[in-house]
């Protein structure tokens, strides 16, 4: 498994557009702890609310990696930002980056690097030797978020479920499957760039044996309803062999991201489906309840909604964000093993 | 899409066993038109009945590449074939392999290859730049057959489908997803050596847009039941979109290959779930029926056992190897838009 040199820090480079910056800012958010500051290379560029450092200042707080916290359009790594990189890699830092461009592509970085003795780190690109899954039931509890669709807070619920856990005095790890949550955990599995032969495999991989009581909550990816990647969500699930399940829904989204065609399916239908193939490779599996992105709602019209939903699915109901004690009967729905509703 | 330089030269090699050379006897069986002859390193290697020829005899019949028709353990390419794959290179021959070790691994074969201006062609190497899946509903007909369990029959029933269909009149092209598959059809892409974000991307490019009355016949893998790779299977059928499918199965096997633990599911159970699954990309999915690897049985019990099965499925069930009546019954029933048992 992919494992980050930590503290971080966060190029935010010349991007001046807060929708480019998702990385940095998610990383501020859940591992502000990790990052010493962030760098930028022109003045107006997103600010994170972090201390703005030069390399040097960096590496003087103890930083080990720099992030490219920032996308930009074709996630390419702009010609711009190579002469500050290699910097970078001059005072001594690995270079971590998500995007689709590999920086072991770039030349003048993979010369940098080869001379100063550092690491290039391509979240993209499994590790190797992901062996084939063999469905074993592993020891310890998992709880996996699953979608209605892609990009809708499976990380975000994952990450906040982690936290109430740990704040409760359970064991807990957070298990990273995309390149934000890689970042944010320090390591994980870009379980979407495996082969599709070894998918379920890595996914074993990433949470392995452990402690009885020790919970590992898995982000999730796509949806098993995605034409495009429900094949990833069901490798993902069956590896994982969760114990429970929370699904993660936007209430008003109508069609599925990037297939034109495709309405979002129903909450109960992802619950029921997600149960039917779940127990494949733990017969155990249950849903644990819901997590809603409300964002766009005021608070009486989301909690409206999750209260007329959570009667109709018999399961609790919460938006993370808004915290309170909807997410308290969801995170105690997770812990218990046996829920009534 | 990787498309092989026809007709073949045969490498059987040194191997004396012929469980290793199953890509050579397939090839014989299923392209023989396609195969000038064979060529051996030792005397006692392995038959295919096919003439056996120098390079330069194979070269003088109109050979374009030669194949590796065996494997070894590991899937390794033997030290001891290198020279006579250097040979062929250098008599203008291209080199095609489905090996786990890649040809381009090698650098004695690089170097040849580079020099005499030939291709090394590892079919397990997905082409580049495959798009993800969109799920948009293609023109032209399409069969795909589907798994209780690996490696059971899904190619060599897809096979004699195609050859059916095509005795009857029907414009039919078999669509290969491995490696043994993409041999036999010259053309294919190995669908378990994708990047499982494309894979349904790569099933959708395997059978594009075609003429309404044109039927896609496409070769299965794996099991939507596998705890291994039933991610791979679920990217298949949803980039497929088949009309109908055919569920392959090898009575009396009761363990997943591979999975200690896993029981082979009914017959009757991936019917249900394929159908519950592939609507999600074509509404109009339908069992077409049963194919039988009754290889094991005596004639009287392979009959008793299909006859009491297709009235317990109420689908038609052949084995494609015996042929007869069942057979015909089963291609009916593909070709009929509604099928009534």
């Amino acid at each position: 498994m992919l494992v980050l040199p930590r503290p971080y820090l966060l190029f935010v480079g010349d991007t001046t557009e807060p929708g480019f910056a998702k990385t940095a800012l998610g990383l501020r958010d859940w591992a502000g702890e990790c990052c010493v500051g962030e760098l930028a290379i022109i003045p107006e560029a997103v600010a994170t609310g972090l201390p703005r450092l030069t390399v040097p200042e960096a590496v003087a707080n103890g930083a080990r990696s720099l992030i490219i916290g920032v996308a930009n359009r074709g996630g390419m790594i702009a010609p711009e930002w190579v002469s500050t990189l290699v910097d970078a890699l001059e005072h001594g830092l690995d270079l971590v980056s998500g995007l689709h461009k590999k920086l072991s592509d770039i030349p003048e970085l993979v010369e940098a690097a080869d001379r100063c003795g550092r690491h290039l780190i391509d979240i993209r690109t499994p590790p190797p030797s992901i062996p084939v899954g063999t469905g074993r039931k592993r020891a310890g509890k998992r709880l996996l978020t699953v979608g209605t669709d892609c990009a809708l807070g499976k990380k975000y619920t994952a990450l906040a479920l982690t936290q109430q856990f740990t704040a409760r005095g359970i064991a807990a790890d957070f298990r990273a499957t995309g390149q934000t949550g890689i970042m944010i955990a320090g390591s994980g599995i870009a379980i979407d760039a495996t082969i599709c032969d070894f998918t379920a495999g890595a996914a074993e991989m990433l949470s392995p044996d452990a402690a009885p009581d020790h919970w590992d909550v898995i982000e999730g990816q796509g949806s098993l309803f995605h034409p495009s990647y429900a094949g990833v969500s069901l490798a993902l699930l069956h590896g994982s062999q969760p114990d429970c399940f929370v699904v993660c829904h936007q209430p008003g989204r109508e069609w599925m991201l990037g297939s034109t065609g495709f309405t979002v399916p129903d909450v109960a239908d992802v619950m029921s489906l997600t149960i039917a193939l779940g127990r494949r490779t733990n017969p155990a599996i249950r849903c644990a309840g819901v997590s809603f992105n409300t964002a766009h709602l005021s608070d009486a019209e989301a909690e409206e909604l999750m209260a007329s939903e959570d009667r109709r699915l018999a399961v609790p109901i919460a938006d993370p964000i808004r915290g309170g004690p909807r997410l308290d009967r969801l995170v105690e729905s997770c812990l218990t093993m046996e829920y009534a509703a």
